[in-house]
This record gives structure tokens, C-alpha cells and sequence, in this order.
């Protein structure tokens, strides 16, 4: 816990394996220590959701993203961006876009913009263009950061998920084609981790004029 | 060479491997064989381009798709646009273009036409759509099919390169975006086979209304 | 949906992930826009076929192809064979076979022909020829499509599949295979893709002479 | 060129497959377009590098970063540090720099603090913590940004580099493992892309309060 | 179990596929032939575990550890620290630990180290240079040997794990990392091998000065 | 040497990495221990073949296969028949070749027999069925191996080639494809190996009846 | 079931993916057109292997290969020698065992002869070179096929089985070992295959002096 | 050069990638510091082994090793063994034999030893267990060190050498198979990696009783 006080992010539960009860004890033991800030658990099972809700009264369960908070957001800095494609990637979406607003930032989500319909994606340039940030998460394969990407000079976060099948290899199709993007400044991280965009982002943002 | 002449389609030389001696004593005995048909030879060195132009003044060279063929070309039926992104895709760009001529379709070359630049891709939607088949060719994140698979319906056949470089793995990168790609009905060949593409385009052109 | 109706291809609800109530919704919506004309849902559970069945009784269930159908098939255009060997790829084999039928063409389905006993695909080489585009279907060594394409010059669309163990790699052997392909003009899809070979097929048979 | 004009970067020839005079005439004629703002060439081989130093006397060619630039460079604002291990990862944090500088940020080159010798390392931490951005560059095992990604909450870019032998696949292993890093915030480029992670960077230092 | 007895190692039941009943009678067998030294099971269910409890009153059940011992320990020579940065990694920790005890060396766990604070790792120095043989265990980028390695010249096993998601590709990121460590004499073990690090090391320290 | 006398097979020399002297020097000295048997010396450069020719006038210099061998052949027993598709395979098809004179066993080379030609292939059953075991060489998607094993039931040694370009990744494809062959009794062994199959082969008809 | 007509092998029904009615339906239909031959049915689940106990009272249930047989063995010609180390690679061993019974030779099994104890391998060398054929099955790192081929002139399959975790891979890391086994002569099939290995060792045998 | 002088360990030039000038003033600097303790150059290429023999006259150059050392040997400490089966692996045994020596150790190189010829292994069964500590050299299949490790209980560091062709992918095959050996208390370092095993196994031998 000593790295989140030192570099002003939140503090966070990694929920992957841990027991309902694991995540709802860390979660009252940071929220103690940090009462005036949220704290985040990520990766949370149906089982750990519902017990949350249950047992934190106080705690915002997200549904989509799997995750819940515990205690009041920042007043947030700066905007970031989160586009994605479609319903299927939408979990990741919504985990980058809590962890953004847990780490101080505002939040636009840009859903349903998908590189086969142009045309909604031409729509929100001017969207794309205000924001301190883009995360762009898309499947597949993985081609939306590059049109985004060459729509905007706005920092990018290209975050590959696991959906697809076949030669998708859970992911590894979208994370080699975002890594080899024709357009310059996009950056990745690993495949779903729509947490670790999420906080990269907002400090991208907090920082940003 | 039998199935050539069972196909309907022209007697060809793999060059990959072969001597320019080798492929110049191919190229005329098939010529002599189909006098009345251009015979087509690929993957052509320098040396064997050379030696090919000297021996065989009647044959064109082709030096972007380091190819050359000996004889007419067919009259064409029905039309094939082959779409690429830019100078380092030309050269699979190139052999394609001249497999579809010399299986019987026209061809329409349109280059410069990246994922980065989507301006210039939507000019050219009419002619794309006045195509009996595409022909994709794109190296590093294979985006472009994507995107073209999503203006039209137009059937297309994507060419992944091995233009790139790291985690582009000499195509793979571009070779698993278009198998994954989120736009239905795009078929893919084997990397940096422009050839294969476009005998297939040129049956599908051949045989359109 | 303006995709589809741009490209004349069908409505389609790909019913991976959703719930069997989602999957019901979205066609029934789709229909109601689309009265005159079939869509389809692919990917289903046994669970969601049987609540098809059940809630949307005009619907037709085609449990080979873990798919349904709603509304009444286009007359069709050209018409397509799909090949394939054996009864493990029969589930792929028919959502491309439905798949073709839902846009637009007609199919005839020849099973039980594989690479191990030669006679009997030399018995269907007639019907091969007379389609208008073959769709082949195969997994293990992925053999199938490089020998049908040495008996014809159709336009030849390859479906590898995920059937097969070990060093079968969930059918990236067969994948490689016929992305490898001797066999000139050999086109490939995603591993278990019949929907999108079938796609492709359908455009190239309903646009041939 | 249109998307260098719209986001703000500047013009990029980057060199590999090309001839020394196409790397001169493309130089020439961004420059000419762009008299006040360098221009960049990169990946240049020796006898590219040799021939710019001729042909064009006003370039600025960097022998490390295989690089040239034309023009003067713009007035930095904000700032990047660039941190590396050794001298083999030299060249690549030479051309993100080089491209730091060039697309409008000033640059402060932190190199030999491997992971091996973590009190070089925390002797920089001040000047880490500086910067408005980070681009850490490792080859081998690729642990350098975990480390520096736990030092400080500075936005970070890792660039994994092909200096390595037998199971660092070209790059692979340290890329890999800077995809899983433990510290959040951490994004990554391809193999040896110093230039991409040099324009990210100095789009987040540029708009940095 | 010759190879044992050849080896002054103990004697071992990795548990992984067998059932409940056959690890209990295979370690009664051992036990009656080795009274005096304690035999161990590894990769043990649940399930096992509790009936190894249940069946065998003096046997030591180790959760954490997913093991069992029956019979006394030896007395230990030399010593060995177990190195690891969380509680994901915590089962082969433990794993290692007890293979060490059972092979005749003492242990010293020393967790909650990674290399994203390296402030705690560096306050254990000296209790890393007085230990004969150390085993460092991390999963994701696997980087905390390399970190180690370049603090002490001790004899260094590194052991990955399978924690992690997406391109950690089971623990293969970790795998890699460790064996291209930047730090001399860094050996390695497969994935999740805390059993085989163990011997080795208590092979290493009961034979040191 | 000692493996080679115990097993009744011929001496041997790899070639590669060794100097022409070091070959000849090796081929002397086995020939002198071994005069009344073929030695067999393969991977031999273009430079080791003209040097073998010239110090050892009594040497076989076999330029398809590069290798030679010094001594008599052994009388054949048995007789194996080596089948192969094009002109690419034949080097690794002559090496096999040899290897089987060398190892005791009568050879009959059947090339240009690909899955593209089926009648070619289906003309030559009666030698497939006449021989004692069967060595089928093929490169780019390996399905001979499958074709021909569907023909007969002669024992079955299928060598991949690396023959092929992209997605081939050296013989891997070709080498998957056979590893799955749908026709039983297939074996395999490692790419561009044909001494490996030449030697089990010629031991399979050396021992047949 | 003409392909097993013409090879002289027996009927085998792969029974991965069929219900346990589908097994018995086939196998009662098989071994009526070949009452005096016995039928093969493989990867049988463990309500196939009770339902087909139950339903077909005159058939062999091998719980250990998961595999029946209906109907009476061929009289044995030939034999082949099954070599396994471990209880883990038992399966694979007697389903090859099975299968080269069924297919018309004798079988010997020779388990409990891993690399790590030589002794015992040496002890049964005399077994070895009195069959005609070998299979050798083994899972980890692979090693038994190259020791084993180092005694021994016998022709020899080798099976790498599944059995490892971490780095096998399932049991890639086995089969890559086989592919490259120092021992001249050793063939390899897919992992687990004991069947096609226990097919090719039969006709061997059968063929052998 | 700090992490030498704290650890114990000598100080070492990695020469890939250098120039000979840049070898050869490294180790001079490295020798005036350090001049009563060998300092060592490997990776050396032909050139710089050419230089620094003509440049640094008290140089030993080890031409098997490609390594230099300058300065005198410490008194040893312990010994180690090197075992290696054949002459393509003999390389990477030196470079371990150098480094070793450098390093503190004694050193016994037992060559010719692979698995395919059990006996010469059985006869220097004495020799492996007098040793502090054992490095085994192996490529290809890598049996080595299984075989080696089940006859004895010293410390064993098993290094894969990239000899092999085909399926042996440049040494991954070997460290695969060493990764799952079925001998507990084996370690693995990276491909062609003599001087880290070299390195560890001197450390363990120097604190051996």
C-alpha cells in the first residue's frame, strides 16, 4: 500500500482469487485508511458482487465492469476518453472507465464505434479531440486504435481483449496488431487489463493543461 | 501443367529457388506450348529479372512485382481493384495485379489508401463497390480489410505483408487481425501471396454477371 | 445494422455470450424491421435453441448448425457447395451451409468425402464444378482443400476446423495447412468460421453469371 | 502528410527498404514544405546516414539513433526522461529521443541504472519524478520499468528492445514481460520502437501543466 | 524410489492425478519404509488433503503448500531463503519451502518483497547473503530474480508462476524473463516448480560450508 | 561409432558446421575401419562436395542430396519407395534415398506425385502397395502423407519439408499437418530429415518378409 | 470403412465428441459385418466405457486405455515391445497395446523404465531387441525414445503423451524432444496417440521376418 | 562494475556487438583495476579474438570457447564438472569451463558422453558425483541432463545449446525438454548460456565443504 501514497493513485483489490470474504475485509481495512477517497476492487466474481453489495451498503457495485468502490471519488482532473466497438468489449470499457474516475479524471464512454461503420466513428472526432486521453478497446482484430489513431493527435491507450476465438488466441491477435499500429504514439498494455489504461490515462489527464 | 489446362487458368513459374537459366527454359517451353496465352513466372530475383528481359525480349517485366510474363494477355472479364496502403505493400500489390491480368480480369490499382488517412479511402467507395472482387494487401496491424470489409460488400480477399518489423513476426501480426476481422466475409491467403489472391479474385471476376 | 443494409447482406446476431433472453430479443427487433426477409443467429447453446424454439415459434432451429433462422430465405441466386469429411465437422458445415442460404444462395452439401478414400470425392467432381464457389470445410491435417483444388478451378473458400487433438493446436495445424495450400486460389477463414465462408460464398455465387 | 498536419506532429521518413537517395529526396521536399520545424529521417543504414552528411550539410544526422533530422526543432515544451541500462539499448533510446526533441519536447537521457544496480537507480529519483513523462528502455528480461514504475506515479512508456539472445526471442521475452508488470500505468510499444514511444511521450509532455 | 536412496534426497507422491485413496497408501508404503525420515506428497486436492488428515493422524497437512509430510524432519544443514513478492505467489512459495525442510535443509520465507517497493526488499539484504542458496519465486514479468540477483552473490534458483492473465500466456512471461535476467548465475525451474527449486537448493546448502 | 556397429547400421557424418577437411578426414577414417561397407557423409556445403571429389576419387558425390559415401552399398533386402511432389522436395527426397542404399535396403524415387494431380498419384498405387515401407516427402501444407496413407497400408514415414514461404514458418505447417494426419499408422519425423526416415525405413524392409 | 477393407486393418470408432449411444450403435453395426475380427472404439468417456460393459456384454472394456473391443483378436503375427516410465503415461501405453492387438500382433508390455533409472532400462535390453517393432511412450521432457534408440537397432515410434504442466505445453515439449532425438531412426506421431502409433508398430510386425 | 566487486564474482566483457577495439580497452581497464584477478571477454568474434591475441599479449584466447581472459586464475575453490555429449555442443562446454575457472572453481570437462551411448556415461559415474557441482551441455532432444541427474544427487545446471535443425527451433526444443525434466533438482539457464551456468555452478562449488 506504501506505492499508492507515493505516487497519489487509489488504492486497489485485485480480486482474481480471492475469497468474497478476502476482498470485503481489504476493502473496509483501505476504505478505514483512506475514508475520503475511494478504493477499487477489480476482477470481482457474481459471488463477490453480490456479497459486497451486501455486507458494504456504502460500496458502488458495478455490474459491467465487475468491480466495486468504496468511499467518494476525486473531484476529477481532466477528461479521458474510452472508446470501444461493441457489447462484447464493454466489460473492459467499463472496468478502464471506473479505475479512470477512481484515479481523479472525468469520463466520456464512446460505445458502438466499431472500424466497419465509419461513419459513426467520423461523428465523434470532436470528442476524441477534447479529450486530455483516449482509451481504445477493441477485439478481434484489435483495429480500431490505428483508425483512431490517425483521426487524432490525442494520446492513446490501445487496450486488446480476449474476445474472439480461433486464431484470436484470446487476445494475442488484437495485442500484435495494436503493438504494430501504422499510427504513431499509440501505446499498449496487456490483453483486457482495462485497470492498468484506466490509470495510466488519468494521469495523463490529471496532469494535462 | 495439366491442371492449368483443366482449370481454365495460365501456366506459371515459381522463380523462388530456381535459377534464371532454369526459369528463362520454363518460361519458353510453356510459352511455345500456349502461344496464343501469357505465361506467367514470380518471386524473380535481380539477377533472373536481367537475364529474363536479355534472353527473352518478347517477355515484360514487371521489376515492382519482380515478375515477368511471355505471350498476349487474355481479353478481360470483369474487373478486380486491388487496394493498398502505401510504398512498402507495392510489391504484393504489384504481383497481384499482374496474376488477375494474366487469369483474365481487368485490374484497378488503388494505392495510398491506409487506415491512417481514412479521407482518402472514402473517395474512392464508388470504385471499390464497381469491383467484382477486391484484393486487400496490408502488412504491420492488417487493419485495412477491416475497414474496406465495412464500406462494401464487394467479396474480398486480404494479403497480409511481412512489411514490419518486432512483434510483427514477418506477418503474423497482419495475417491473424484479417483472420479475426469484425467485417464478414473476408477471406485471407497466405502471407506476401499476391499470386494466390489474385487467381482467386480473377476466377470470382471472370465468372461475375 | 446500416452495415447490412448497405451491403445486401442478412441481419445477423452472433449469440456467443449472450443470454438466451438477449438472443430471442434481438431477433425478434430484427425481424420486425427486416419482415420479408430471414436473419440468423449463430453460436448457440442448448439452452438458447430450445428457448428459441419455444418463444419464437416460427423460427427455425437448426441444431447441427447450433443456429436459427427467422423470417422466410431470399429466392436464390447461384448456388454453392460445401464440402467436408467426416461427421466432426459437420457443425461447421452447416452454419455455412445455412449461413449461404440466409444470404441469398442456393447450396448442396456433399459430406463424407475426405482425403483418405480418394473414390468418392472423384465420384462428386461434377457437382463440384457446377457451383458457383465451394466452400470446404476440414479439420485435423486441414488436407481437403488442396486436393479439391487440384480437380477444379472454382473459386475455393477453406474452413479450418478446431476438430482434432495434441499437436492439433484447437486447428491451427489445419489453419496453417490451408493457408499453405498447393492449390492455386485458395482463399481461408477463421478456425470454425462457417458463418463467414458462408458469407463470401453467397456474395460470389449470387453475383456469377 | 495530411496526419502529421493534423495532430500537431512533425514529418517522419522512416528508412528501412529505402534507398539513400529516396531517404535525400524525401528529406528535401518535407523540408522544403516544412522550413521552420525539423524534419526526420530514421532506421537509416551507414551508408544512408554517410550520404544525408553529404547531400544535405544542414542535417543533423545521429549516428547512435540512426537517425537525421533537417530544420530547426521546435521550442520544447514540457519535458521527457528517457532511462536505460546499458549500451546495447542505446541506439533505441537515442532514436526516442531524437523524436522526443523533434516532436516538441526538451529531453533528459537518464542511462546506465539497470536493475542489477538499484542504487544508480535510486540516485535518478528525483529527476524521474520531473519529467511529465517517462520512455523506459530494457532488452533481455525487461524488469527496468517495473522497478522505475514503482518509484514513482510519473506516466511511463516501455519500449522493449531485440538485445538479447537464445529465449529472448528477438524482443519477445522482455516485451512480454512488460505487458504483465506488476507496477499499474505501465504501456507499451513494439520491439524497438523508440520512435513511437517518442511521439506518445511528447504529446503527454507537451500538454502537461 | 531406487533414486532416492541413491540420492540421500526424501522420497516423494507428486499427488496431481492420483486419487485420494492411492496418495495415502503410497505414503503409508514410503512411511513404513522410511520411519525415520520424513516422505512428502505435493499437488494435493483439496479433497486429498482431507482425507490425508483424516487417514493419516500424523501426517502434517500444509494448505497453503497444497502438500503433506509424515515422519520427522531431518536435522537441517545449511539454510535456504524463499523469496516472493505476494500472496498469489504464496502456494509455490510454501510449496518450496517444505520441499527444502523434507530435503534436509531449514528455510526462511521472506515475503511481501516485489520489485515495485524495493525499499522492503532492500531491508532484507543481509538476510538474503546469509543464506547458503536462495529461491526466488514470481509470476507476471517474473523480474524480482533479476532485482535479487544483482543484490547478493548467493547461489540463485528463480521460479515463475502461472499468476497472471492475457499475454502472461501461463506463466510463460515469467519463464522467459528469468532466463535472459541481466544478472549473472541466475538459474531457472518450470512454471509453478516450487518442488524442484526446493530440492535443488537444499541439495546447494546442505553441501556449503 | 560404437551405436553404429551394435545396431547394424551404416557410419555417418553430419555435415554441417564441419570444415571440408574435417569431413574428409572423418570419411577416410570410417571407410578405413568399415572397407567393405558404404559410409555415408550428408549436409555437405557446395565447397565440401567438390573437395570430397577431388581427395577422395572413390567417393559418390550424390549434388541433389549433398552428400557422398565411400565404399560398397550392401546388398539390398527389401525395398523402400520414396515419394515426393515436386522438384523443391528433392533434395531431402535424395538424401532419404541415399540413406536407405546406404542402410541396407533397395529405393525407388516416385516423383512428381502432388495432391494437385490425383491421377499421377492414383497411376503408381501398385508400386506404393509393392513396397515394404513408404517414405513421403512434402513441403508447404504436408497433405501427401495423408493421400497416400488413405492408398495403401504399407507403414507410413511422412518427412516435412521447409519448403514454403510465411505462414509455412520453415516446415512447421507441413509438419503439423502430417503429426494429424487423418490416416492412421502415419509416422513423422523432423523437418528436412531425410536420413532419419531413410534409416527407420531401410530397417522396416530390411526385416520384412 | 473402406479404407480399413483395403489396408487390412481393423474398424475403429474414435469415440471423443459421440454420445455413449453413438459408440454402441457403431460398434454393434461394425462388428456385425466383421463377426470374426475384433472392432476398436477409443477415447471412450467413463459412462461410454459403462454403458458399452452394459449393452454389449461380449465386449472388452480396457478401463486403462478407455477403450472396448467387440468380437475376437487376429491370430498374432509379429510383436511389438510398449515402453513406458510412469503409471502417468499408462493410458497411452495401453491404448497402443490395445490397438497393436487388435491390428494382429502380439504385444509386450514394458513399463516402469524411465531415463532417471537406467538399471532398470538396461535390465530388459534383451526384450527390446527381440521385437519387431517398438513404441515407446513418454511425457515430461521426452527422453526415452533417444535412450531407448541408442540400445537398440529396432525401429522405433515414439509417443509423447500430455503429461507435464507449465512449460510441456501439453505435451509439446515432449514431442519437440522426439522430433529431435540424436538416435537415428526414431519416428514420432501426435501427442497421446497411442492408436496410430499401435497401427503403424502392427504392420511392421505383421510384415517381419 | 560495482555488482562484481559486491558479489565476488569477476568482471566480465559480453563482446557481441562490440568492436575488437572496444573489447580489447575494456579489458585493459577492467585488468589495471583488477590486476591480480582474470578478467574475461566472451562472445568474442573471430576478429576480435585475432586482435586481442595480437593487442594484449598476456591474453589467453580460449578459440573454442570464442573467450578471452587476462590476468591470473584464482586459486580454486571446489570443482565442477562439464559434461557434454558431442563435438557441435563443445562451444558452449568451454565457454562454461572458462567461466568457471574465472570464477573461482576448479573444472573437469567430461566430453562424449550423450544418452545414446549409455556405457561411456555409466563410466564416469564417479566423476560426476565427486564433483561440487555439475553443468550438462546439451542440444538437440537435451536427454542429458535427465539421464545424468537420475544417477546422481550433486547439484546439476543443465544448459540447452541452439544445435539442432527443424523442429529443434534454435535450442527451444532442448530447453524445453530440460524445463520438465523427470530428474527432481535440475536448473535450467538460457540457450548457448555457458558463462551463467558457469557462473552459478562455480558459486555453489567455491561455498561447497
Amino acid at each position: 500500500m506504501d506505492r499508492a501514497r507515493r505516487t497519489g493513485d487509489a488504492e486497489v483489490v485485485y480480486g482474481e482469487g480471492k475469497t468474497p470474504g478476502q476482498v470485503i475485509a481489504i476493502l473496509r481495512t483501505l476504505h478505514e485508511r483512506h475514508p475520503d477517497r475511494a478504493v477499487l476492487a477489480t476482477r470481482l466474481s457474481e459471488d463477490a458482487m453480490a456479497q459486497v453489495a451486501t455486507s458494504l451498503p456504502d460500496a458502488n457495485v458495478d455490474a459491467v465492469a465487475r468491480a466495486a468502490t468504496l468511499g467518494p471519488f476525486p473531484e476529477p482532473r481532466g477528461s479521458v476518453a474510452v472508446v470501444s466497438a461493441g457489447t462484447s468489449d464493454a466489460p473492459v470499457a467499463a472496468e478502464a472507465a471506473l479505475s479512470i474516475r477512481v484515479h481523479g479524471s472525468a469520463v466520456e464512454l464512446i460505445e458502438d464505434v466499431g472500424v466497419a461503420g465509419l461513419h459513426r466513428l467520423l461523428a465523434v472526432k470532436d470528442r476524441l479531440e477534447a479529450a486530455n486521453c483516449l482509451v481504445v478497446v477493441a477485439g478481434m482484430e484489435g483495429a480500431l486504435p490505428s483508425v483512431v489513431g490517425g483521426l487524432t493527435g490525442t494520446p492513446l491507450v490501445a487496450v486488446p481483449t480476449s474476445v474472439g476465438y480461433g486464431a484470436s488466441f484470446g487476445g494475442l491477435a488484437a495485442l500484435l496488431a495494436m503493438l504494430n499500429s501504422c499510427a504513431p504514439g499509440v501505446t499498449v498494455v496487456n490483453i483486457d487489463n482495462g485497470y492498468g489504461a484506466g490509470v495510466f490515462a488519468a494521469r495523463v489527464a490529471r496532469a494535462a493543461r
